[in-house]
Parts: structure tokens; C-alpha cells; sequence
């Protein structure tokens, strides 16, 4: 039948069938998982379609769903749910399973306690190899284990259960029985903080190449685990943001419905509007030249949109940096004059290439050496506020990603058009 | 001394403080490295330096260091070299490891081939757990084992090689030695062919949640093993790659020099020179109703700059889509229909503000209602193409995030020019 071969796949599977369905398709695919549904497809499902698949959900049924999930999944699933949904499945959780989400929904948005998984596996220093294995078979057999489904690394504790060190699963795999933790264990591991956030969490797993690693409270106490598979949500979740923010969107609104998508979308074009008023200011102060040469009217916006380009340019890598790190105080003065050079290098190719074209095009080499004079100017100051407005956007602890763009039209057409007309108004009447 | 303090710290860190130096520095660093160099370093070291500090070290001392790595991690280091320099390290490399990179080298670029390491456990099927830790403990102590650092999973290979299932670490851990391998192990698993494109790869183990992943051959037989940690590097190797293509940068060139920044994003500019140039084709059209009503000039700007806006964002949002498959065949045609109300309402929304403004700025009712209907033309204009462009170029194989923003800004400027004038030319002559 349709509900068993569903039954098959994966989550995320099911996740993208749920996405990709118009909503027709949908009602009838949540109708078939109704009965025996996966939590863990919430895990996977865009945020705008959670809420509508939990709403066909049984309340009571959604919350057995959701005590099967590991801690950390089913904090990722019900921080970013509406509040009603929130208290509906906090309240018909089982009491511990609550206890444990409730105190994962304390940590801050984004930090490694929202993060950490509460299932690991942590033993005294004194242990052998041997009493570890014995350890793992017992508790794998047994009821009440809280043994994690997966786990990749094991954490040698000291009596105050403050983290001693790790062993890898292969290096235990690799030593013989006699064997004592403490002679194996790894002492120069990444402890992570459970305040850390989750971006600086994704640095340190891929600098270090991580697969687990231990979040530690402010006495260095072992309280959870992070694992490489939520650390890949994180990396390719804030990648997502980046590039979204760089477009003007603040969010993924695929799934989202057209009047909320229009709505989330205005403000950033409101913030343009006053860019693009600001330009329309200055070129109206030189209405007087346009009226006398009417050619700049069309030339003008040539100027300002490859300043807008280059600009872009050196925005996008210093935005890339900052994320990365690796634009800081120590190199910023260097990048910065890097992009001040290279506006210039490229604002002398642009002014020969589109004077020359400018010049043929209407007979007048004075024409041609405004355009070609106003391109230098503004590809020069395109390198660097396309590299200055990011990074001081960074030090204010304002995401450059978002904000960097609006900010650099503003420059980029301001001294196009500025540039140019006032030249023109020079040079030509 | 500063050589011993370098050498306590991890490669990835000696990576960051070689970017971070100035010249100078760098030079100096170099120079305190070379005597025990880690070729690890080349691995997290920006592409625009590995040549740099390669040329400081003498050629055998390189090729010993190179042929420590893993061969996933040689092959990583020795594709993005200039040939010279791969041919004097492969030449130098000791056979094995030569044969090794050299048949790494063979897959295509970009494919589960490069990303795979060769060192992984595999065992026949009728083992036991018993058999299994037997063996591991002995290949531990041999002198020429080839057993990985590190892995996460035991692959089970019938007599012709190929993979039978997977059996994680953490479920040998937790098994008696009596239990037959064949009678644990994920059968249901996901094999790799070869040839992968690594997004593809990067696509499996985030959906699945996977640490490692057997990459067969055409046979079926097992190749080599992909780790999550190269796998991590992956996917912020591609959202980079996606997120500088959309602000107009080919590659990465926070460390490139000058003269050869400037000319690898001169390319983009000159594409952008000639969506200009057409745009200035038709202002030049209007001079004479620029010339009549010279405040157009000044308004103009405003129609084409908001246009690009809103196709910007529409775009964003179906490039992202595209690289995350979920933006599909399946899906388009209600995507796209989405962007374009979206782009109404906006477009009406602005209409009103923009159209208010140029009244009372102007004292013209009939400007402010030229660029009102403009704007709504432009921002429909800018949805359907926005989403349009994205999903063609994806069909016809080209990369998304590298040519969409240039058609589009061709459209909303020659559409945004167009519709102003030509509602100016039409109502208020
Ligand atoms: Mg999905
Ligand atoms: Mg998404
Ligand atoms: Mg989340
Ligand atoms: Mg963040
Ligand atoms: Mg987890
Ligand atoms: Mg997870
Ligand atoms: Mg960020
Ligand atoms: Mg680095
Ligand atoms: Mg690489
Ligand atoms: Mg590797
Ligand atoms: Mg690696
Ligand atoms: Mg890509
Ligand atoms: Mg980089």
C-alpha cells in the first residue's frame, strides 16, 4: 500500500515528498503518516511547512512522536514552532523527556545547548578497555539504557564529572582489554562551551575535523554532546543565511505563502527606496546640464551600476571573510587597500573600454573623458567601501551580510552619479 | 622557542596565522616551519598560497611531507598546484603513495574518486565481532598496517569485494563477541559510485546523517571510503563557491595578489559593461522626451534600480533552492507563479510610496502615475524573471549562481527604462 511504501523512507525523504508537493498532494500524504508518524520528519521539513503539517497532527499522538526524538532533535523542532503548538507538545510530553527539552529551550538560540545531544557515553578515569566493553554490552541489553542510538567518541570523566578527555570508538576498537582509559585518551580535545555559538561551534568541527565533541558548563562539567550531523545542519543553515541575506532575503520563504513572502521582503526594498530617492536627489541638481546634454541622461546610469558591480565584488569577499574569519583588524587595512587597487585597475579598463565606445557613439571625446574620469572615481571608491562598509558593519555587531549592500548602492550611485554629472558639468558646458 | 610553539599547534591554526601574516612575516613563518613541515597545513592553506609556501621548501622535504597524508588529503593538495609543482612532488613521492595519488588523480574533478580515502576496514562476511576486535588489536601493533587514523565504520565485503552493509563502531562496541557481523549490519545503505559529482556526496550524508560512506566502483566492489570531515569541507567549499559566484567573483581572492584579482573579475564587469551599454541603447531612445521633461532623468533610476531589487531577491531565493534540489521540475511553474504575485503586491505597494513621493516632490499627478505603473511593470517583470532565469539556466546546465544576476539586471534595466519612458512618452506629451 501507499502508507507502507511512505513507511519506508527515510525522514528526510518523506520531508522533501511533503516539500515538493502542491497542497492537495500534501493533505493527502500527512493523512497517510498520520497514523504512525516520524517526528523526526519535522526535523527536516522547511519551518514554514511545520506548523500546517503539526496542525493535522493529533496532539496527543505528535508528542509520542516527538519523546521518540533524541533532545537535541526535538529542541530543533520545537523552538521554532508557533507558542500554542510549543505548550500543546511540552505538555503532553512524558515528564522526563520534558524536563530534558524544557532545559534545552533555556540555553540561547543558536548556542551549543540548543545543539547538544543529552545521550552520550561518559566513564571514570580508572576504567579499562575491557571493563568498557563490558559496560557497553550490559547497557545495550538492558531496559532502561540510555546508551545513544550512535556514538562516536567516549568520555573519560573525573569524579566531579569534568571531562578528562576523549577516546575515539576506533582506538578503542584497536586496544586490547588491559588496556586503561587514561593511557589512550586524547587530553588536548575542543571542550565547547554550552553558551558557544553555534557558528563558532562549526568552526571549530571543521578546523579540527571533529565528529563529536564535549559541551561543557561554566565548572567544565560535562552536560552534552555535539555531533557532526547537526554541526553539517548548522554549517549548511547559516551558509543558506548568508547567501539569502547577500540577495536581500531574510529568510528562506520558499514554502511560505505569497502575501507573508511579500510582506518579509518589503522591508529591505523600503531601505532601497531610500537609496534610490537619495540618487534621484542629486541627479536632480544637475537637471540644467541634462537639459543641455541630453546624451548623459543616457549615460549616466552606465557609471553608477559598474560601481554598483565592483563594489559587489569586493563586498561579497569581505562579507565570505568575516564569516570565515578571516578578515580581521590585523589584515583589514591590506584588503581594504587590495580592493582600493583593484577598483582602480579595473576602473581604468572600464574608463578606456566604455570612453572609447561613449566617444564614438557621440562624436564628442569631452563626453568620453567625463564617463571615462566619473568610472575611475567610482570604481575606486566601490573597492573601498565595498570592503570598509562590511568590516565596520562587523565591528558595530551588525551583520554585514545583511546590511553591507544597501549601504554600498548608496555610495556606488551617490558617486556615480555625482561624479559624472558634476564632470560633465565642468568639462562640458 | 617559536619553532616549538608552532609545532604544538594544530596545522588548521598554522594555516590561519600563514593567511593572516603580511609578507614578511610569512616568510619568517615559513622559515620556522620548514625544518619538520606538516603538509597537513597545505591541506587548510588558502589555494592563492599553497604555490607561495611550496616554492620555499625543498622538493624531497615536500614530497616526505605530502606522502604522510592520507591519499584523500595528498590528492586534495596536489589537484590545485600548477603542474610543475605537481610533477616535482609526485616525483618525488615514494611508489606506493605515488601509484595511490596518481590513480586519485584519474577521477574526474569534483567527483567521490578525489574525496575518497583509500585506508578503510573492510572484512569478510562470516566474521564475528570476536574475529573482528582480534584483528584490529594486531593490525594495531604490525609494522605495516594500513589501518586508518580514525573511522566510523566497519564495511562487510563479499569474496568479489563488494559491500555487503556497514556496521558502526558504536554497535561493535556494544555486541558480544559471539555475534556474527552479517547478522548487524546496515544493509540498507548508501554506496557511492566514483564518479559522484561531491555535491551530490555533500547531498547524501546531510539528509542521511552519515559519518562515513563505501565508495564502489562500476562492479559494486569497494573503492575507497568518504569521511564526514572531508565531506564538511565540501559543502563550505560549495556554498562559498555559490555565494561569491552571485556577487560576481569566480573564485575565492582574499589572498590573491593585485594584478590577478583584478583581471579574473574583470571578465564579470565586462559582461556587465554590455547589459549597460544596451541599457543606455534605450534611454538614448527618450532624449527627447527627457529633453521636454527633464525630471524623468532624475526618476528614472528609481524604476530600474527597485526592479533589480525584487529580482534579486527572487533570484536568491531560486538559486538557493536550485542548489538545495529543491527548486524542480515538479515544483517550477507554482514557484515561479509565486514570485510573480509576489512581485505584484510588492510592485503595487511601491508604486503607491514612489508614486506619492515624485507627486509631491514634482506637483505632477501624471509623474507620480508614470512611475507608479512603471514600477508595477518592473517588479512583475522582475518576479517571473527572477525565478525564470535561475531554473532555465539549470536545465541548460549552466551554473545559476554565476549568470543569472546578469540577464536579470538586463532585464529589469531595459524593461525599468522602457516601461518609465514609454509611460512618459505616452501620457505626459
Ligand atoms: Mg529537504
Ligand atoms: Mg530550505
Ligand atoms: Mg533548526
Ligand atoms: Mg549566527
Ligand atoms: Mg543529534
Ligand atoms: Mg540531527
Ligand atoms: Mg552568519
Ligand atoms: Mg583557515
Ligand atoms: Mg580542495
Ligand atoms: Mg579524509
Ligand atoms: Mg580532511
Ligand atoms: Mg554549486
Ligand atoms: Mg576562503
Amino acid at each position: 500500500s501507499a502508507a507502507a511504501a511512505l513507511a519506508e523512507l527515510h525522514p528526510s525523504d518523506i520531508a522533501d515528498l511533503l516539500e515538493q508537493a502542491d497542497e492537495d498532494r500534501r493533505e493527502l500524504l500527512i493523512a497517510l503518516l498520520r497514523p504512525q508518524f516520524d517526528a523526526e520528519i519535522l526535523a527536516y521539513l522547511s519551518i514554514d511547512l511545520r506548523d500546517e503539517v503539526i496542525e493535522r497532527l493529533e496532539p496527543k499522538a505528535l508528542a509520542a512522536a516527538v519523546a521518540e526524538l533524541d533532545t537535541d532533535d526535538a529542541v530543533d523542532v520545537i523552538q521554532d514552532l508557533d507558542e500554542e503548538a510549543q505548550r500543546s507538545i511540552l505538555a503532553n510530553l512524558p515528564p522526563e523527556a520534558r524536563a530534558l527539552v524544557e532545559e534545552g529551550l533555556t540555553y540561547p538560540e543558536y548556542s551549543a545547548g540548543r545543539l547538544m545531544g543529552r545521550q552520550f557515553v561518559s566513564v571514570p578515569e580508572f576504567w579499562t578497555v575491557g571493563g568498557l566493553l563490558d559496560y557497553l554490552r550490559a547497557a545495550a541489553t538492558s531496559e532502561d539504557t540510555d546508551l545513544p542510538e550512535e556514538f562516536y567518541d567516549i568520555f573519560v570523566v573525573d569524579p566531579m564529572h569534568r571531562v578528562v578527555g576523549s577516546v575515539p570508538l576506533s582506538r578503542v576498537l584497536r586496544s586490547r582489554r588491559g588496556v586503561k582509559l587514561v593511557d589512550i585518551l586524547h587530553e588536548d580535545i575542543h571542550r565547547i562551551a554550552v553558551t558557544m555559538d553555534q557558528e563558532e561551534v562549526a568552526r571549530l568541527f571543521r578546523n579540527y575535523g571533529l565528529v563529536s565533541a564535549p559541551v561543557v558548563d561554566a565548572g567544565g562539567r560535562l552536560v552534552g554532546v555535539i555531533t557532526v550531523d547537526d554541526v553539517v545542519d548548522v554549517i549548511e543553515e547559516e551558509a543558506e543565511a548568508d547567501l539569502l541575506a547577500m540577495g536581500g532575503v531574510g529568510e528562506d520563504d520558499l514554502y511560505r505563502a505569497v502575501l507573508s513572502t511579500a510582506r518579509s521582503r518589503f522591508r529591505w526594498l523600503a531601505f532601497n527606496v531610500v537609496t534610490a530617492l537619495i540618487s534621484a536627489t542629486v541627479i536632480n541638481q544637475f537637471t540644467n546640464t541634462i537639459a543641455q546634454v541630453v546624451a548623459l541622461a543616457a549615460l549616466m546610469p552606465i557609471v553608477a551600476s559598474m560601481g554598483g558591480n565592483a563594489g559587489t565584488q569586493a563586498l561579497t569577499v569581505a562579507v565570505r571573510a568575516l564569516a570565515t574569519k578571516e578578515l580581521t583588524t590585523a589584515n583589514a587595512a591590506r584588503v581594504i587597500g587590495k580592493e582600493v587597487l583593484v577598483g582602480l585597475l579595473n576602473g581604468m579598463a572600464l574608463a578606456g573600454i566604455v570612453g572609447g565606445i561613449a566617444f564614438l557613439w557621440f562624436g564628442q571625446s569631452l563626453i568620453g573623458l567625463v564617463i571615462a574620469g566619473a568610472m575611475v572615481i567610482n570604481l575606486i571608491c566601490a573597492g573601498l567601501f565595498g570592503g570598509l562598509i562590511p568590516f565596520v558593519l562587523d565591528r558595530m555587531k551588525i551583520d554585514p551580510a545583511v546590511a553591507s549592500g544597501v549601504f554600498l548602492t548608496m555610495v556606488t550611485d551617490v558617486v556615480g552619479f555625482l561624479a559624472f554629472l558634476g564632470l560633465a558639468t565642468v568639462i562640458l558646458l
